[in-house]
């Protein structure tokens, strides 16, 4: 039905309109309202991905962005492409995406003495790289202390729906300070569908709002004119909601969940902690328990020597806390759990649909694999305790 | 056909490659290997339009650029978006697109001299707003200052394959520098097929190309990921032009070239200049010929003053000089002639498909009302010599 909607829509040949067909921006509307938020089709922007959209923003919204660390790498490298500077705020544990509140305040009333422009601060509910989902009571302090200081808050919600657990609620920002917080999502991660390239803004209801709607589709205007005719056609179908991609999509959180917790307990098994996944594809263990052990036994001292030695000598690919704005010296990683669900797509349809994925073949090699290259990377350690699990 | 292929890529659902796919690239590489110029597929982008690799070759080069005034409105507004400013150059009757050389080279030296970092010029051949085609003369000499200046050249060939006389060459700067010029085109033009979204940038074969080729890919990674999986087959399929798509694109240009001559013969039966369109779809006709008249019965002296009239009063769509970069007193205006084929997708199938397009009932009334609009406008001009066309 998604390759029936795109196909109808090869007719899309001339330019539409700059915010997208009238179609999607309705459906997407319909998608948020079915969240609780409310939305004016007249207020959302469909571009090609919801990246660009950001990175629109950032050139509608001017200044510099506070963003969290760690956060998605993109985020700090849009800022810098924007002619800014990010302002990495830490985040607490297990609220992943959302700067603390009061860290936030702090740093953006120094950065401001320090002569520093700063307008908005990003959030990411659910999280990238850690798969966790920030709590009500982070998400109301982090806009209230938005209001204070008069930051736009720009909210990317694209792992939305991929909370493992459906009773797990995401509380977006914009339920607690709607006039300031531009949400974005796209199909990318709820339907895996990244390759088709599509997103959508919704923009705040309020002057704020009409003013970075505004800007914003100057930019959108000048820099990539419309997002695909064929593929807004496709995406008003999926944002509609209908019973097959409920179900594809309901799938695939099921399928995240169980992998991630079965990587999770390899990690914890050897001893390495890591906060309990609750969302999307990611978890983001952490290796400061071994530090001592990887300096003696391995010479690792920083992050980047503590990924390349994991895959070099063991074929494992994560990525180091550096790359997600943490210091070259935090231990943590990220584990992207997709990659575990099949080489063909005959595979992957197979783990979509298993009543236990955790126990096909090639994931559960993949599994054991994780268990032995920890083992493998301590064999040789001393026999200390283990620290207790932060989580 | 066309259609068949973007359904097929509907299962390019993961990210790809930055670049894009290996087949579109192969594609676009034997599309520019036609034309003269041998082409590394591993030195083609492909980008979610021209617009977007346009916008980021300004961010990859850095600095700023010289453009034609007149030119397309969007490089001026990138290059702004990019941090940077504009400097604009005019061209030389006939020679659209390319800045004239020898002012290029004056207007760098000076630049520079005052402390400003120019490090690349656009051209567009065919050229929008003027529908001329630059000389070989012209973009060889283009090309002599480009490399006394070390300055890169984006050579913006959207338009190429639409010249209405197919014995018309298209010579590309590519031809004379090819260490220097960065080419891009897409489907947008070619095959009215705007909506679809994709484009193509070739890189030079050169130290120079392989850095700016690294610096795009890093921008475009962090902008848009990569260009819609599905869009990219379909591209794929076209660049690779079969009968269907050259017999398509033969159709356009046929139609382009008698209607914007028809246009262009009814503007100089009105007495109004306009160099003769030699490819695309636009006309850049010269008010200028009546300023004193305009001014004294219809109290315009600007262009913005003339195109609003001309709407207002006429219904008449136009847009001034100031658009693309001349002065605001200018009273050239651009034309596009694709509104005259018709409202319905069935009315410009028949424009396709006619021997005669300029027959068809809709063109030859929208044909009439222009002459009609002109005569209005000088209806009570002072009985004076009308002064001969400028081409």
């Amino acid at each position: 039905m998604m390759r029936d909607a795109l196909s109808t829509g090869g007719d899309q040949n001339g330019y539409g309109p700059v915010a997208g067909i009238r179609e999607l921006r309705e459906a997407a509307a319909g998608y948020w309202e079915r969240r609780g938020l409310p939305t004016d089709p007249d207020l959302v922007v469909a571009g090609p991905g919801s990246k660009p959209l950001l990175y629109a923003l950032l050139l509608a919204i001017g200044g510099d962005v506070a963003i969290a660390a760690p956060s998605w790498v993109s985020y700090a490298a849009q800022s810098h492409l924007s002619g800014g500077q990010p302002l990495f705020v830490p985040t607490a544990p297990a609220q992943g995406g959302v700067p603390e509140p009061d860290a936030l305040a702090q740093a953006v009333t120094e950065a401001r003495a320090a002569g520093r422009d700063i307008r908005a601060v990003i959030t990411t509910c659910p999280d990238n790289p850690t798969g966790t989902v920030a709590s009500r009571g982070t998400v109301r302090r982090l806009t209230e202390v938005a209001q204070e200081l008069d930051l736009v808050i720009i909210s990317d919600e694209i792992y939305r729906d991929l909370v493992h657990d459906p009773t797990t609620v995401v509380h977006s920002p914009a339920e607690f300070a709607p006039e300031r917080t531009v949400i974005t999502t796209g199909l990318s991660k709820n339907l895996a569908l990244g390759g088709w390239r599509i997103g959508v803004a919704r923009l705040p209801d309020s002057d704020t709002g009409r003013h970075i709607h505004a800007a914003l589709l100057g930019i959108a205007s000048e820099i990539w004119s419309s997002p695909s005719g064929p593929v807004q056609r496709a995406a008003a179908y999926a944002f509609q909601e209908p019973a097959e991609i409920v179900d594809l999509v309901a799938r695939s959180r099921r399928l995240h969940g169980l992998v991630a917790r079965a990587v999770a307990e390899r990690f914890r098994a050897a001893g390495v902690p890591v906060i309990a996944p609750q969302a999307a594809f990611y978890l983001y263990p952490d290796f400061g328990v071994w530090r001592e052990w990887l300096g003696e036994a391995h010479g690792v001292t920083t992050g980047p020597e503590l990924t390349r030695m994991l895959l070099d000598r063991y074929g494992m690919g994560v990525l180091p806390a550096v790359e997600f704005g943490e210091s070259t010296h935090a231990l943590r990683v990220r584990v992207a759990t997709s990659l575990l669900y099949g080489e063909s797509e005959a595979q992957r349809y197979s783990a979509l649909a298993a009543e236990d994925p955790t126990a096909l073949p090639w994931i559960r090699a993949h599994l054991d694999r994780i268990s032995e290259v920890l083992d493998e990377v301590r064999q040789e350690q001393p026999a200390v305790a283990v620290p207790a699990m932060a989580s």
